[in-house]
């Protein structure tokens, strides 16, 4: 037995106790003849003495050979600490030392095993074992690990099955583009490795199992933005026999459930908008609904009057859209800040052109940097359109307002809005606003491909009072799905799915798909609606980012054991590399050398 | 709402509600004006009823329209019923159906939807989606949802953390041949799948995790035999410091839960054997136990006295081994029955040259196939070598002798005991012997490839007081190395890991690696070495197959959702399948075509 307690378990009440201990060196100290190591585990730390004329000398040279994260196991009596240490649980005792032994010697690691680490990223990612030692990152694994836990427990105190759906599946042309493996066994034929679980999910519902989950693995072979990851995990579930009410109910209860017992927290009303409302209240399909600071459109919908055009002011007549935020205080801001805040906004990552703004002083008068174009009475009607809309705008506040495409307007308002949320500490990461959107479109069309994509994927259903719509105004149609938000956020998403195989049939029609091409790929699927098929839908949650977002922490490779930089590549295990000439053999396929 | 209640749930209690069912016809009944519906979901059966005279004569309309598979909802009242049926638990009741709609209409199934099918396995393999609703299909996978459920309460409750490794890693020369994934980020280089996360694992225990496991895919590459798949499914865990004893403990311990939570079954005391006692005793390393029949050599390990020698029986006079079993009552078999018998051994899929038998008889004289050679008192000293090592030979049993080759010897003899065995019915599938196979080699020699071979893999450990044979004997080096049998099936394996760096590079070199191949291939794993390695070892278990075995199966496929066949294809999504040539020149691959 290499040990018979753990770092983290001995008390007082184990004084006396003779146990035997193992872990890695954390630190040593030795001054007057006494020398103390904190040996560490999983579980917490625990503090050995040694003293002159009291220990074995020869143990005295055993513990001064020793050094950082050397392994080693040590027997010995628990006893009282005259200093105690209210830091840890392990604080008020100590074990003197009867026998040491290295169990294995260690190298100084490349940077220091503690909270703040002195290692850089690329550092910590090579030598990734090392940093999973850090007890912020073994945190947020076993964080992940409690998740799971009880994402289960939710799931299958709900009557859920988890089912295992296999990894090695087929190449579709639709969504994101698929890694592939080469079939040896049938040469010049390949498997893809699953985006989701989607057409199985769907399968395991005509065949019954009414109500499936699976936290799964699944691939993109996406070029890699900052926290995106090529493998990456879901929360997948399907239920059957439901309508979108029933979905929207059960995850919610997820979430609480996993607030609850994960984090302590008894989550507030989960709030529901629609994707129109999103986007004309916020600019963007996951808003953050922290903290207010509305959209209030001066000129934009048709049934809005128009307060900015017929004022010889350009920029506005020529604008589709000219829309505003009001922000609370922000009267006192300097004409410098201004001006840094219209050159955040102008930076090519938000590309707007430019950031009026209208100064509401503490006097009540009204200064805007468009006064050459609005008297004082045309600026008291914008300060009343955003009183009229519910946005509370008073002396002290700053009106900021960005015009031009209304699409482009809104997603660079949308970037000022965060910032400002941001810069005023209206951003809690202690705080959790979950909100539902709704009804998203179903479709939306790639002006390069000149042709209708599904905005969340060929399987979802429109709304019924919609369908005939779909012949005359396709880009109206509302879909049922639905995405989950978390402080802005989307954290899941889902859809009711076609389960009639015309509808399934004229909606690859609708995304350009020919018969024979809808029933080379997704035959089976078709096929199987004729057999019985119930209506289902259901929703999938990034599991990685969900984790994240319990953990406070902006990035999802924190959450991932062993992730892979933005080149997809493990630079701990050297990978992907080059194959033997005789593995490619085998599968019958050659590398094409790049031409430059 | 689509649904108020499941098929499974009613009772006489519910009588007089009005309820919502929605699900399945299973069958339709329609006699002297009075209609029946089995309504079926994942729950159970619930019968509809409609009364001519009662029921609105436009519902007989709907339910006449039905057929098999249809999917439905119906409203109506609980009611009791006239003639019970007491083989499903809502057999008390039926529903008065007041109203009755198509959900959706239903081709009629390629197959029955029964307990017993009249599919073809090709039929039910297109059509899996349809093979699922079956119960015995459904239950398997309910039975696999409730294994994995335990396992992870077992380990969970142990400490464990389940941690997800990652699935796109690198390819590695030693065990089975890795499917690969090319990079398209860096062309020319490839991923593997994992054919186990042995190497995360074992890093894991190098970052001070302590405990993990996971419930986790993996791929081979491999000819598919019956019943092996390229994709596959192991509960995989690994330990920090601890002996062989503390790991054989902790998954006795799992699958003592697992048979008492899913099966209801106590489990008896799990036996021990080494690897050289497997072979010796039963000719296999992993022998059924539920029945006795133990091997007795008659001429064979060196510190046996020879009984078949110097008799002119040339057959046993050059062989190695002779080695027989005693088949209890087995002296009524005829003389046609022995030569059966002979013609079983005989077949190439054992590939005795011949059998030789011993009778002997109710009136205590004995009768053999080689009378010629061996006297009647020859022949008691064979029943007395028997008796003496403990297998009762007695009137009326028959003794069955293989010889030649010891290893062949041994295997042929092990396919002739099982098969005895199921002949006499001591292969009971409701019993479980479970089994530690321990101490097996280190090493195997590959007389092809003219180099040694890991019996296990290049982690596991010799056992300490062996490591000097490495350079004299490596052939007899034991390893710290497990596997756990049940019912003559090897559901799992394991070993106690090198985690010395010194060592770990010995190991390669006896596996022929140079020193650049091994930093190239396994670098990450030996610098890990360095840094603070703490002893550990583990095991994983192979979890579809678990899963046969405890539903009482020969097939690891009824326990797969979505099977391969043997050429390793889906055939319901026909996949693997071509990919398109943008595909193929944005991976920077071609496809060889075959040449014939």
């Amino acid at each position: 037995m290499l040990r018979t307690h753990t770092c983290g378990e001995l008390r007082l009440s184990n004084v006396d106790q003779q146990v035997t201990l193992a872990g890695w060196v954390q630190t040593i100290r030795d001054k007057g003849g006494v020398l103390w190591i904190d040996l560490r585990d999983r579980y917490g730390l625990t503090q050995l003495i040694l003293e002159e004329g009291v220990t074995a000398p020869e143990l005295f040279d055993v513990a001064r050979s020793l050094g950082r994260e050397y392994v080693v196991n040590a027997t010995g009596t628990v006893v009282e600490r005259k200093s105690k240490n209210p830091n840890i649980p392990t604080g008020n005792i100590e074990i003197r030392v009867s026998a040491l032994s290295v169990l294995n010697p260690a190298k100084l690691p490349p940077f220091l095993i503690e909270d703040d680490t002195d290692g850089g990223d690329d550092l910590r990612m090579k030598y990734r074992y090392l940093d999973l030692r850090r007890n912020a990152v073994r945190r947020n694994l076993e964080l992940r690990h409690k998740m799971a836990q009880q994402t289960r427990i939710y799931m299958d105190g709900q009557g859920f099955i988890e089912v295992e759906t296999p990894v090695l599946i087929k190449s579709t042309p639709e969504g994101a583009r698929d890694f592939v493996v080469p079939s040896r066994m049938n040469p010049g034929e390949f498997y893809a490795l699953p985006q989701s679980p989607q057409t199985f999910k769907q399968l395991l519902m005509v065949s019954g199992f009414d109500r499936y989950y699976q936290i799964v693995k699944c691939f993109r072979d996406e070029d890699l933005r900052a926290d995106r990851q090529p493998e990456f995990t879901q929360i997948d579930c399907e239920m059957s026999f439901i309508e979108q009410e029933d979905i929207l109910q059960m995850f919610e209860g997820l979430v609480r459930h996993l607030f609850k017992t994960v984090k302590g927290i008894d989550l507030p009303e989960v709030l529901r908008m629609t994707y129109a409302e999103a986007m004309s209240l916020y600019g963007s399909d996951k808003p953050d609904t922290r903290f207010g600071m509305k959209f209030v459109e001066l000129k934009g919908t048709f049934d809005t009057v128009d307060l900015t055009s017929g004022k010889n002011f350009g920029v506005f007549d020529s604008a589709e859209l000219v829309v505003g935020i009001n922000v609370p205080g922000g009267a006192s801001y300097t004409r410098k800040q201004i001006d840094e805040l219209t050159d955040w906004v102008k930076r090519p990552q938000v590309g707007a052109k430019g950031l009026i703004y209208v100064r509401y002083n503490e006097d009540g008068t009204l200064k805007s940097s468009v006064d050459k174009f609005y008297s004082e009475d045309d600026l008291k009607q914008w300060v009343a359109r955003f009183n009229g809309e519910g946005e509370t705008c008073q002396p002290g506040d700053l009106i900021l307002v960005i015009s031009g495409e209304a699409a482009k307007a809104r997603k660079q308002l949308n970037e000022l809005r965060l910032e400002m949320g941001s810069r005023l500490g209206l951003r809690n990461p202690d705080e959790f606003k979950v909100l539902w959107v709704l009804d998203f479109p179903l479709l939306e069309y790639g002006e390069e491909e000149q042709r209708w994509f599904a905005m969340h994927h060929p399987f979802t259903s429109p709304k019924p009072e919609d369908i005939p719509l779909l012949d005359t105004d396709p880009g109206a149609v509302r879909a049922n799905a639905y995405d989950m938000v978390i402080n802005g956020t989307e954290v899941g998403g889902g859809s009711i799915r076609i389960f009639q195989r015309d509808l399934q049939a004229r909606m690859f029609d609708l995304l350009g798909f020919s018969p024979e091409e809808a029933k080379a790929q997704f035959g089976f699927l078709m096929d199987a609606f004729e057999f019985g098929a119930p209506p289902h839908g259901g929703i999938a949650f990034g599991f990685d980012r969900l984790c994240s977002i319990f953990g406070g922490a902006d990035s999802i490779r924190d959450f991932i054991a062993f992730p892979k930089n933005n080149s997809g590549r493990d630079v701990m295990i050297d990978s992907p590399s080059v194959i033997s000439q005789a593995q490619l053999d085998e599968l019958k396929i050659k590398t094409v050398a790049e031409t430059k």
